[in-house]
């Protein structure tokens, strides 16, 4: 079949829309038609050159939406009609991972989905008789794409695509970290540094599961209404407390340390910062965001062995099938907001506006509609 | 009263055995006569002088065992006779830290302790009409001690004083570590950086929670026996491997990575390894050693976010006088072994024969009875 797609072609050059040729699905694959997605940095990240493992060209996007319009031999777990989230990090429940019940870093796929092909080493995309690679294992930057079963959440079809779309990433990437990596518990006092849309979710997961003092750090003060709507109690700017100080404004804000931290921006400094700000005994801090390559974080090992643990995650430690349904239904029941995080929607011809919005600082998040 | 003790006067000088002045216990403190003390490598550290919290004179010494002589107002909870090991970290069970029930780090006289000085701020301890300063709280080199009374575990009276001694420190650090910071879970694969007396102490308790592989990592062959006889499995001599390619053997022989590993040696570069040859998705590294003052620790972001996690360990994330004597009880029935990790026995006026062992690397623990 054909689709319309954006499709990169090299790094640093603006994606342009293009029909191209689609391969349909093979044994234990679905094809999703995409009825919306979000545009995340990462995607800006590979598109710059940066990413190592970034190939060109490519259809790049992972946080989407859509709807299964048909699957491959032996697929069981969804059928034509059912909407469902594509999953960068699937969910296979058979590998040594998902066994260990311990991780949701699923490896079922990883290494050809690391190679930009399905899971039998093909690409399906193709234009003018070129290979176009799959990105993340979902390309959500095509009206139609193929996944695995393994890499799609089903969820209920009441959720308007143009919101959900954004849990395919940010919105698990913020809650979950809260929920399953953290497991902050009622009464916590929570740090966040970097107020973008990922410390947004932080903050709205720590107010969900009942955290005490919620506190902001970021350079930019234009963040704090929009915090402070999500959860925020109280703010911190490294340029008004000194750059050098905010580890102890924050041991003073919060009586001796916070329970838990969350760096999200992916600055190494940052995320010493988030560790050494936490509470002596048990404070845990959690790595969200991406550092640049070769970049390396450090700290004396005084700061681990006087009881404070550093942690990361990844996709907040969701396992897609089986806890992105819920954070669906969380939004549907109002218990979190994604409605606000969205600022920006578009259609796909106008999907470079949304990099631009992006670089520019003035969007938490566009979404392009197909 | 007078007592005899090894007093530190300076740094880098032998100890010298002394007739000393000791005020008896006050409100809430007990009189303990120590029957016997462990020479630790903390010891050795203050002794050298690079200890930026240590005080001369100083009666050194934190890893004793000895009876309970006489009790101050208002003490409940131990007796004139009952028998009991001294704790460097008290159990308050009234703090922050105690009854956050998430650390055993106990603040109640952190800061005092770290003076030299008693609760109320003052020393018992003078020769000559010179203060001298108490260690740790404990200041084991003296036969008779005094302690808070939060800061003594009470244990069975049939153990023998010279062999438990080693849990007021040592055996706690390295089976606590295992037990209480890192629960290793049966069937998990552990590795173990060090061989020395608190790597032993993890080996043992791995294999008493049903550890599957326990791996030894040392460059020093000699150790093997020992380490083995003690539970460990596979050894691994960075020196055989290359130096580079530890984290590579261990993820190896694990397929994968290790489950838990321990840091024993208090080297930032084998800290590093040590995280970085754990399993993907949920393998802790736990640091016990202490590194030099100002060494840090680093590696890339990336191996947190992809699930691995750093800790640190102090005195075996025990609480004292909870978890101290059920480690005595342990010993007593023969679930750990503390015989074969007391290499030398000597009596006071021997002390500094212990530091030379320990610096020639010819003793596990050398233990002092008076």
């Amino acid at each position: 079949m054909q689709t319309r797609a954006a499709v990169a072609w090299e790094a640093n050059k603006p994606l342009t829309i293009e029909t191209i040729n689609l391969d349909g699905p093979r044994a234990g694959e679905v094809l999703v038609e995409i009825m919306a997605t979000g545009v995340c940095h990462t995607d800006a990240y590979t598109l710059s050159g940066l990413d190592s493992e970034g190939k060109f060209p490519a259809i790049l996007g992972h946080e989407g939406a859509g709807i299964v319009r048909e699957v491959g031999a032996g697929v069981r777990s969804v059928r034509p009609g059912d909407h469902v989230i594509p999953l960068y990090t699937p969910e296979c429940r058979q590998c040594k991972t998902c066994l260990s019940q311990r991780s949701n870093l699923c490896t079922a796929i990883r290494s050809t989905q690391g190679q930009g092909l399905m899971p039998d080493s093909t690409s399906r995309f193709s234009c003018s008789n070129e290979t176009v690679f799959h990105y993340m294992g979902t390309s959500t930057f095509s009206n139609f794409t193929v996944l695995p079963e393994i890499a799609v959440a089903k969820v209920r079809e009441d959720a308007p695509f143009d919101k959900i779309c954004y849990i395919g990433c940010g919105v698990t990437t913020g809650v979950g970290a809260v929920i399953h990596t953290a497991k902050v518990w009622p009464g916590a006092n929570v740090v966040v540094f970097g107020l973008g849309g990922i410390g947004l979710n932080v903050i709205q997961a720590a107010r969900m599961v009942g955290a005490d003092k919620i506190i902001g750090v970021d350079l930019n003060p234009s963040k704090v209404a929009m915090a402070k709507k999500f959860g925020m109690t109280h703010f911190v700017n490294p340029d008004e407390v000194g750059r050098d100080k905010v580890v102890q404004a924050i041991v003073d804000l919060t009586g001796g340390g916070a329970d838990f931290s969350f760096e999200c921006i992916g600055n190494v400094h940052t995320m010493r910062q988030a560790l050494e700000c936490c509470h002596r005994g048990w404070g845990e801090s959690i790595v969200i965001g991406v550092a640049p390559s070769g970049a390396e974080i450090s700290t004396r090992p005084f700061q681990l062995v006087t009881g404070r643990v550093w942690k990361g995650s990844a996709f907040g430690g969701a396992r897609g099938r089986t806890d992105v349904p819920k954070i669906v239904d969380w939004y549907m029941e109002g218990k979190i907001n994604i409605d606000d995080l969205i600022t920006h929607t578009m259609p796909l011809e106008e999907i470079n506006t949304a990099f631009d919005l992006m670089h520019e600082g003035k969007s938490i998040r566009s979404v392009v509609v197909f």
